[in-house]
């Protein structure tokens, strides 16, 4: 939910600056530079510790002297001053301030002492700060540059740019006026002491002029309010995020195989599918991305024709199309008739479309109407060399019309440099989508087809499950001990208290006890050492499968308690826990692991001990939906298998997408599960069951 | 090796065009006008169908009033008098002619026949041709530009191409004109009549000022000799390769699971590899490889630093690095002591170094003075945003005679656009590489570290084996029969013959003969039914193993027969095959399919039934070496696993290594096997033995 008062940072009526200096060298002069230059329609107001004149405009040395409107204050005064100018600000009314003065939290503990104080007086008058520690904010539109970087603004523009680095907004925004490449905000966040990553990303998609935000993120404030709010924002614009530090956090300490695969950056892998935001892998895919979610029409599938006067680029972007999982679309044979009529015979009608060197201005438009026209083509990359036998804009002159009017995407690979500048400017102008290589278009195509897929299941929610035992799972987990595995007969009764059929599993402590429960079973039983201590039982011999007869199962006992001990001497040995065996099937892993910011993060993936090895997993976060289920099965051979391989039969993969949902709910529900593990999950031709599993607190 | 004569394209004592036309819209125009522009400095001629004067020379009607000294010939004529012309030009005694004018193979029968023609021509006179159907060629020093492209030339420089596009000629030249990004030599090949792209790396290899060699590549002429070529050059430059098509071929129809998992575009990825050519992903990571391989001293190993005056942009980079196989450096702590006196207390001294904001151009040089000195830092990556409070060409001017110096590659992410142009103009003058960010520079420095890791590898030669039999290798060959399965027997003989222990297979027809042969043998046994016409025998049921007794031995008989039968009424059964159960151990998958271009082409990985689900597998050009055979076991899980894995014991590894020697030997020697698999390959922690094999020849 956004407050209203956050608009106020936008489109303030009036804007004071606290710390306007008078020397050029000094941040205080920046700030009041560009606010002066950038065109802001309101007033500008200049309070410092001397009177004076910067700009033509008084310097006060008091706020109360400041004359009205004045909506926004922007601080660029010594951080011990800070609080004090704050509160000068809070009496006046103003409800909305940027510190953009250093020497904070960032600095040690005092200055965080500083800024606590700071927030707590904002707090006292219900004002919102940005900042500290930051490089101000601008709006292209109103017009207004808070911001003592190096002037003129960014081109107005469609795009948002919200950052946790203030050296990242310097940087783009000279990048910008380079490319011409317009932005509608930028805000540099800072230290984040009051208004964070999501507070402005709700603000930001309110913004008329804004189509496309995007986010340089460090880390978000609040996982589980991010993920809320940004799916929200993204049902109504596309949000891209380039998220660093994904090597930085390196893997946990995890005793689960699910633990060790989910790395801190996995998380925000699926925190982001999750939400339908886009991450981009570099800076400038994060840029292209933006170009093309902000003029394309829907990507409604994924079928795209290349339109080219020359093969060999066609070929590169075929490739490179299927290289991010786009298709070359078919074209029916109307279209090749079409395309025939319009080229020599030496062309190609088939898809990439090669019109030859010969092709004029004329022969791209009218070959882009006839792709566009066919159902079976879904977008259109138009490759534009420098044509040789004339101006290239005219090139321009002939597409931008049909770009403008079709309802499909249309991106331009404007391959070359100087004599394809003009044509440049001329698409720029139009916003017809243009890339020097054809493979960023290609890279395009697949960020708009991700968004359409997105929405498409935007309205798939989680359902809470209406048959589970959620008493009895309390109970289950009553006797649990932080840091520590639950007894493996209470992980029987939590799975089944959730409908996850489990082997029962049986201790026995001693040879008599462990006939007499054998008679009682019947064979084949698994046979596997019971401690708590022990994680990976078949790492110590500590399990036998097909124990068949009374004398063998006491044999099994002896020999897997004497492995045990003699491979784990320090660990506690209950006994040994029996089980009958399980029907033959596939057998897969699934997993959870607790986020400390995103909460659920469940694995599934093919099982056994070589889980870390063959990697061959893929994570979510719960709680899940079937949809949800369905595609985790897709991503991983263990889940494709299961449709039936060669000589492996197929197994019941509705039963295991209902496990890995009932699991995501029971860690969903139950918030002192830590880690959670069946490994594996047998999956028979009809149900499936846990054969073995974990669960720590 | 190269024919001495081809060193004429480039440095000609006078050029001849033929077609030379006084009419601007004309190639013929093109040509003439960008020879005497390019400021070439030999005579320039005209041959024209009618008489008269262009740029101020004469425009002859015959050859032979040329004036000498003429030896290139550059022919724009139609495609049916370009034989003459040659003809002309043999008479003339001129050995090296461009043919631009098309209409030649490209157009269908006709015009290859006027291709075969004009060839036998210039083979009478021992001349070499470029083209037809090409764009040209230039070469920026000499300088000269037989193209028709619009001029000028691009700046010269270090970096050539060669091309199978014309197309793509035409748009780099424009790039880098726009780029100013240096050349010294852009050839287009057009149809390949005769001169092709090996024979071009080898000559524009021997060019002085090419530093470096870029090729875009459709298809090679002759995968074997480019390898070799390819893998000569690449020892003293290094090369770059942009191959397309990579989906276009698709996979070959094959029965084996290595021919159903190698398609043609992973032999290039294998030939690329083993010739040491560098295979860019994109147009431009090909030129931004270029830019560091021409400027850069080598990169001696992986660890990088990090210099920054911004944090985010900073963890970008590090995120980068690693992305690309990278690491951060660990500083010395005398490093990180001096880098503290350079810098505030509240810098990051530690890998990637942040100076913070406050940096001036001499901190910049200072503390790249001091990471270059760590003998624990192989190359340092730069990051120069605007200055905030200088002009960012200071920092250039600091930073380029250090990066001059250093024996260790420093390349520079200069982000942002205007403010930093100038600063681009020295770098670039300096031939200090730099990128507008810093992913970019990542991805150039794994180029850097792999050229060097190649070179440390490239006297690795395959030796020939001295203890196989190669003449029972040719007798178990000898019953082959062409597109069949060799006779499991045969497979056995021949596997042996090459020292690859096989687990005996022994033919059994009838109930009698099974129950006679199992005595002998002993048990347990392995049953499988013997067809030639079932080539994957689990799948039908076919395999029976742990048969322990007489009785079961023919009841296993009886069911294998049957369940083939009924899966597959028209396959011919021959009974089946006994063998003695081999030791437990892990299981590996070895095979090799013959690709038609490349020879050779070895896989390895994980076996089993699964081997196109798991798709854990690598592949190589044979015959390896025993260092190439250790890289195929690194890349893949079975190869990594062999050193055991939690609860599975070690396999012997080395005993796999010298079987995938052995069998790329095999394939290397018996030209008619065109597939060749052992799945799987019994790993035990001593030796090895194969279990299945199949050949086809």
């Amino acid at each position: 939910m956004t407050d209203p008062t956050l608009q106020a940072f936008f489109q303030p009526r009036g804007v004071v600056v606290f710390g306007a200096s008078v020397s050029p060298g000094k941040l205080g002069y920046g700030v009041a530079h560009n606010l002066v230059v950038s065109g802001y329609p309101g007033g500008v107001h200049f309070v410092g510790l001397k009177p004076g004149a910067l700009f033509g405009r008084p310097i006060y040395t008091d706020l109360a002297e400041v004359p009205d409107p004045v909506e926004l204050a922007v601080l660029v005064v010594p951080a011990p001053a800070v609080a004090e100018a704050v509160r000068a600000c809070g009496e006046r009314g103003i409800r909305v301030a940027i510190v953009i003065s250093g020497g904070f939290r960032e600095t040690g503990p005092q200055g965080a002492a500083l800024e606590q104080e700071m927030l707590a007086i904002a707090g006292q008058y219900g004002m919102r700060l940005v900042g500290p520690n930051c490089v101000g904010l601008l709006e292209t539109h109103w017009p207004m540059d808070t911001t003592f970087l190096p002037p003129p603004m960014p081109p107005a523009g469609n795009v948002a740019l919200i950052s946790h680095s203030g050296a990242f907004c310097g940087i783009i925004i000279d990048w910008a006026r380079g490319q011409k490449f317009g932005f509608s905000r930028l805000i540099s966040l800072g230290n984040q002491a009051d208004v964070n990553e999501t507070d402005m990303l709700n603000v930001v998609a309110e913004d008329a002029h804004t189509r496309v935000l995007t986010h340089y993120l460090e880390q978000v404030a609040d996982g589980g309010r991010f993920v809320a709010e940004a799916r929200r924002v993204v049902q109504r614009k596309p949000v891209i995020a380039l998220k660093t530090g994904r090597f930085a956090a390196g893997q946990r300490a995890a005793a689960s195989h699910t633990g060790a695969l989910a790395g801190s950056d996995t998380a925000y892998d699926a925190a982001f599918e999750k939400a339908g935001v886009l991450r981009a892998p570099t800076m400038e895919a994060m840029f292209d991305w933006a170009s093309a979610l902000a003029f394309c029409p829907p990507l409604r599938g994924r079928r795209v024709a290349i339109l080219s006067s020359a093969g060999g680029p066609g070929v590169v972007s075929a490739d490179s199309l299927e290289d991010h999982g786009l298709g070359l679309a078919e074209f029916s044979t109307s279209t090749r008739a079409k395309l025939a009529t319009l080229l020599p015979p030496a062309a190609n009608v088939n898809n990439p479309v090669d019109m030859l060197a010969s092709a004029t201005d004329q022969t791209f438009a009218d070959c882009l109407k006839v792709l566009l026209a066919d159902a079976g083509v879904d977008g259109v990359l138009v490759i534009v060399p420098p044509a040789p036998m004339w101006p290239t804009e005219l090139a321009a002159q002939a597409l931008i019309p049909l770009v403008r009017a079709a309802d499909k995407p249309v991106m331009i690979a404007l391959m070359g440099a100087d004599l394809v500048a003009k044509a440049g400017n001329l698409f720029r102008a139009a916003n017809v989508v243009t890339f020097p290589f054809p493979e960023r278009a290609a890279a395009a195509f697949d960020a708009l087809a991700r968004r359409e897929e997105f929405l498409a299941k935007a309205e798939d929610i989680p359902q809470p499950l209406d048959d589970v035992n959620r008493e009895a799972a309390r109970d289950a987990l009553a006797g649990a001990t932080l840091g520590e595995w639950l007894d493996p007969q209470a992980v029987d009764r939590l799975l089944n208290a959730y409908g996850i059929p489990t082997a029962a599993i049986h201790l026995a402590q001693d040879e008599a006890e462990v006939a007499a429960l054998a008679d009682v079973l019947g064979f084949p039983l698994v046979v596997k050492v019971a401690s708590a201590d022990i994680a990976h039982k078949s790492d110590v011999g500590g399990v036998v499968l097909g124990v068949d007869s009374s004398e063998a199962v006491v044999e099994a006992f002896r020999m897997v308690t004497a492995r045990a001990r003699a491979a784990r001497p320090e660990a506690r040995i209950d006994g040994i826990h029996l089980q009958r065996m399980a029907g033959a099937g596939q057998e897969v892993i699934l997993g959870a692991t607790r986020d400390p910011q995103f909460g659920p993060l469940m694995m599934f993936g093919s099982g056994g001990v070589e889980v870390e090895g063959l990697r061959d997993v893929t994570f979510a976060l719960g709680p899940l939906t079937e949809a949800e289920t369905g595609v985790m099965l897709t991503r991983t051979w263990a889940g494709r298998k299961l449709a039936g391989f060669r000589s492996i039969p197929a197994g019941d993969s509705q039963a295991v997408r209902d496990v890995l949902r009932r699991l995501s709910w029971l860690v969903q529900d139950c918030a002192q599960i830590t880690e959670i593990e069946i490994n594996p999950l047998r999956v028979m031709p009809a149900g499936v069951i846990a054969i073995d599993a974990r669960v720590r607190c």
